[in-house]
């Protein structure tokens, strides 16, 4: 029986007439699509047209909530309280969700964005703060976050459906996080390596990491990126490698659990 | 038995650090609430605690979806496309419930605000827009519109249930049309005056125009403000005279139809 | 003795992380780049680094001022007092001379954009609102605008220097005016014809309307554009176009007048 | 001789349709006006109307710019590059020279907002890039900071006039600085005792700390607010208090060095 793996990115990252990549072309390599929801990054409109594209291509829809800010897209720290934070992802939550509804489609998962999934990630209450954003929505949601995150403990602390993500262009530290996008080497442009490191992970081998040691980065969805043309091609690679290598991609419902 | 009349009022209208009016104010006046959902005033802290006021006063809340237009608070016209328009409506109605379910609270209506309601009540295909941006939501929000306006025409087209909506505080023209700020007169500050309006209307009694004659406003709800204190004062006194004179205040819902 | 023409650009109109075409390579054809001012598109940062670009090549740097609307790219009519619009054009004159002096630049021109430049074109009074924003500020920018506008009246009226603008990538009317950009044939994209036009306009010479007559486009400045690699290759061409055709492409104030 | 002091006050902190405070009420008691220049509060018309409500008093403005950050008022603490900084303070400043210019204005002072103000103190680079924002535009504003703050420092540092504030309705602590705003007693709302502390603070004399010292606060402005009637109404008192007490309510520039 095939080993199954998702592949997910990162869309709808425009805004009023500004594009951030090319949707169409990454929506085709991927399961699941993460949809900014209009405080971040994307607005009404783009959220729509791209929500009609992932329909076209039977690619899962998912909430990509991120800080209120435009102009820093969403990368700025910002420090609110944990109602406000709950109010935030409740706000972006419930705007897909609407706009999903007049396509008649179906919102299956949140995976939330930038600065505000960074400091979830090291935060447990701001990690439960944003699970009770969504959860009195629709605590069907399948929470998509970083393997071993506090994301994934407020998760479990809820009973919320979690699936673990992992990455094939970043490298990670031996201590299990990716490592700073400062440091030469975080980035893996050597589409072979990227490869490796995705087939690795959906194998559940040891991957290398930038400090030279070997770890198990457990992940059952990868996250993949298309805004530029080379992280595209990568991003095909990297599809095609898992395939070849037979993996089953699939959505983050059909994951085995 | 008793009249059935309703009272309804914006509220939310603040955005960030700054207020408008007293929410908790007029919020003890009325049987139900419209709020701002972001796009032209409001934001997802202010939203949320307005419920609440709405919750501890037994008040029903509603949608009141704008422009998005922080600057011009709503108050602009913009052209834009219908499907932009349903957009721009599915985004907020689904926030306003997004945020709502945190707090268990039920969204029952919905009123368009601003520039949007003023061009929606003269254009039929941007008012079947509006209909289509919240019915594939939730198609038992009730639509409330003012009176024989292409709003609630577009609300009977689509088979929504539509309360039509009458004003106290201004004169209205012979037209049955609202008569323009920019006319003297189209205010009524005279509180006696505001009183016998409303009573006039929810009697189904004729009211005088500001170019002389007399005309029906059939209309089950009133709109009432309460931004300035002098408005709070007639808001209160509007609402006493109904009670004096016999009327039931109830919810949307509870109207007769 | 070599006839002289201009050529200018619209730059700086990414936002935050958004870019909008290729600034680094249209500022390599052009002698006078347009600077969005942060209102419509542009930010502090943005306008930095463009003069930055253009300090590098030479190039004269211009105000670009819009509406208030990052949503809609100042793209949207607003309807706003002269007073407004006089505040508007000086908040943004203002920021582009401060951003210019830390870089020890000089700003020497100004062309409103999008729908601003639309309304005022067709509206003296709202041309004067304009000119009175910059001239309080600095009399000795040189307004653009394009031939007949209003615009060039209210310059004229308040004795500002003017240059008129044309187009070699957009059709015109035998009024006069561009064709509407949604009349078959009203974006010129055959290079030969676009190049065919700048010399015609540069030259003096009548060139052929959409509406099949011929006209005289009086312009001593011929806008060109690169968001797309299209355009700018076709700017490319045009600049080669009237370099081989022995025109002196000068400054604003290099124009005879 | 009469001994001189300096009343100075953040105005313009409406936005679009929001108020905040009465600008009216508190310019009338004061001799320096800090004017938000539309990134975290203020929109180019207020700047203009608050500019016309200070030469009717004769009150001279500054140049108070914030973080971009409308929602947040400008109280969010944002990391950015010293350069982006320096263009930050570039363009509001720019902005404020641009309105001033349409009044015939002069602008004589800055002083930073909020979160930036508050990060500014503590850091050396941070004060240093916002003085190399306005340096160049103009040297001869007069940069009006905390005593003992690392903005004093940097505005030496640049040789740029310098004056320190002080806060009559704000605890200090022992070391100099003001006491956090969570603790008791930081706010102090017993007028007489802001009064007191406004002399003491103005004839150079000790105060009481809020942790039981007293300390010399070096001030030659006291910054007063009006946002609420209370605090308008202790700022009536200070004022009076510092003229029953002989001191000469004087311009900055007036002030003895």
């Amino acid at each position: 029986m095939k080993l199954k793996i998702n592949l997910n990115a990162d869309v709808a990252e425009g805004y009023g007439r500004w594009t951030m990549g090319n949707d169409k072309d990454i929506i085709n390599e991927i399961n699941s699509a993460n949809i900014a929801c209009g405080k971040h990054a994307g607005d009404e409109n783009i959220m729509s047209n791209v929500i009609l594209l992932c329909n076209e291509s039977n690619v899962d829809i998912g909430v990509h909530p991120g800080f209120s800010d435009i102009e820093g897209f969403g990368r700025r720290r910002l420090n609110l309280s944990e109602k406000n934070i709950e109010n935030l992802i409740a706000y972006q939550t419930g705007a897909l969700l609407g706009i999903a509804s007049t396509l008649n489609s179906k919102v299956t998962h949140m995976k939330p964005h930038g600065a505000l999934n960074n400091m979830a990630c090291e935060d447990l209450n701001l990690s439960k703060a944003i699970v009770r954003g969504f959860k009195a929505i629709d605590k069907k949601l399948i929470l998509l976050a970083p393997t071993n995150s506090e994301l994934i403990k407020a998760g479990d602390y809820y009973g919320i459906a979690c699936v673990e993500e992992g990455f094939a262009d970043r490298a990670y530290m031996s201590d299990g996080n990716l490592s700073s996008r400062s440091l030469e080497g975080s980035l893996i442009t050597d589409v072979q390596k990227a490869v490796q490191q995705a087939i690795d992970i959906a194998n559940g081998e040891k991957i290398e990491t930038l400090d030279g040691k070997k770890i198990h980065v457990p992940a059952k969805s990868i996250c993949i990126h298309g805004d530029k043309q080379e992280a595209l091609d990568q991003a095909k690679s990297i599809k095609q490698g898992l395939i070849d290598n037979g993996f089953d991609l699939v959505k983050l419902a059909e994951l085995d659990s």
